[in-house]
């Protein structure tokens, strides 16, 4: 996988390769799995295929997620998840979508990775249709919303439900260039800031939004819930999502015009970065 | 509170009491926090009292909650909530009930601590009713169960949804006697268990079983999820109840033959510790 390559070049530790298939035999996957590397505290990059035969349907499904939660907290944590799904009679395909997205979760911010990250987005969506950056954007900021928090995930990405403007050798095309978008932004930043110095303080605050990510993940997030209710889902694979270590102070607030406390400004307020 | 100090008494450093009232003045609350004490790695009870008016009635209720996560995996984190709810009309009571539940969350087995546990909350039930210990342990095996991962959260305790069998003075009377249940057994498990030595490896699965603690709480607990979609919910006495430190290590696996294994089989398959 090309994704995988494209860390294990900066990581230098390689990704450990877990092969699974299910129990009835309807779907397989393979885990690129790390955890305690060099840089990255733990991440994975999942590749699953799905086919489930319904009543008179079948249902199709190929997909990739990614998530990496480095151990530096200046390197931002990413997400991205894309997927194609296929709904066949009589195999013929009778309905199809793509559907995924890609978000930055950083812990610091850092303007110039911000906007590469965004603008590499950018412009995948732009080689297909003009309209999509801007308004998968939108999508991006009111999907990744912590609701008790009132506050976002991240700094935002990409994020589509039910794509079908295009046709579908087209759609897969797209997933694959927002694949790209991730290689030309991701490791760039990673080598930029994974040597940073950082302090115990910074390393806490990266844990505390850790646990926002928990929690986003285990009370909203569409793809974990559904994941859990599904009989005989690979749980691993779910959770590697979830971060090696979260926190949860009680009352914990930032100083006032430290860092910290802009990042949580920003998160209330969502910016357009490439505009 | 007779609760927070049969703690303060073991744990010498004193909780700290944070009052909050509601922005719209309907219900108000006292959390007395712990967080990095002495034995107690992060806690709290909480006492709630809420009068909301609704259409033509209105919801009364007044509660105690308490969570207590100790740094020693060789202590339990126990768990406990007991409510009293009325709904009113013209300030006539037409409806009420009790409510709540006690669970004892181990990360290693000790058969003579879950005993005293389970007995004292036997003790104080079947002097209303001998038949309320063994329903509401069932109820509460019941409830605290990690579907996903398919074992029980702990240990169990008691746990009652709507009990109106008894007259609403001796109901009072009920939950009082399972708060005093409380006091008879865990000050003398923290007491028993606070100083003996563990290791790395003991603190490191306390913190992988914190992390399924974190995924009851987040995907099924209904406090939680109730508490969490309420408006101007406070936010931090819901989460007083998720631990300081938990962690998610990739297809983590306990040695078989271990205690940790032990444990496992146990929560996939609750005993009957007092009969």
């Amino acid at each position: 996988m090309r994704i995988t390559s494209s860390l294990e070049l900066i990581e230098t530790t390689p990704f450990t390769k877990d092969k699974w298939t299910r129990p009835d035999s309807l779907g397989w996957g393979q885990s690129n799995i790390i955890q305690r590397g060099k840089y990255i505290e733990k991440g994975g990059v999942n590749v699953t295929e799905l086919e489930i035969p319904l009543a008179e349907h079948s249902f199709y499904a190929v997909g990739v997620s990614l998530v990496i939660h480095p151990w530096n907290p200046h390197v931002p944590t990413i997400h991205l998840n894309y997927r194609y799904i296929e709904i066949l009679l009589s195999n013929e395909v009778v309905d199809w979508w793509v559907a995924g997205g890609s978000d930055l979760t950083p812990y610091y911010i850092n303007r110039d990775d911000t906007v590469l990250f965004h603008s590499a987005l950018k412009e995948s969506c732009d080689a297909f249709d003009i309209e999509f950056y801007p308004r998968y954007k939108r999508e991006c900021d009111n999907y990744f919303w912590i609701k008790h928090r009132n506050f976002a995930r991240g700094l935002g990405g990409i994020f589509f439900d039910d794509l079908t403007s295009l046709d579908s050798g087209k759609a897969l095309e797209f997933i694959d260039s927002c694949g790209r978008a991730f290689i030309r932004s991701y490791p760039e930043i990673l080598n930029r800031r994974k040597d940073q110095e950082f302090s115990k303080e910074q390393r806490k605050w990266q844990k505390i939004k850790r646990g926002h990510y928990v929690e986003f993940n285990l009370c909203y997030d569409r793809g974990t819930s559904v994941g859990l209710m599904t009989p005989d889902a690979n749980i691993e694979a779910i959770f590697m999502s979830i971060p090696l270590n979260a926190s949860w102070e009680y009352k914990h607030c930032p100083q006032p015009g430290s860092p910290e406390e802009e990042l949580l400004e920003i998160l209330k307020n969502p910016i357009d970065w490439v505009n």
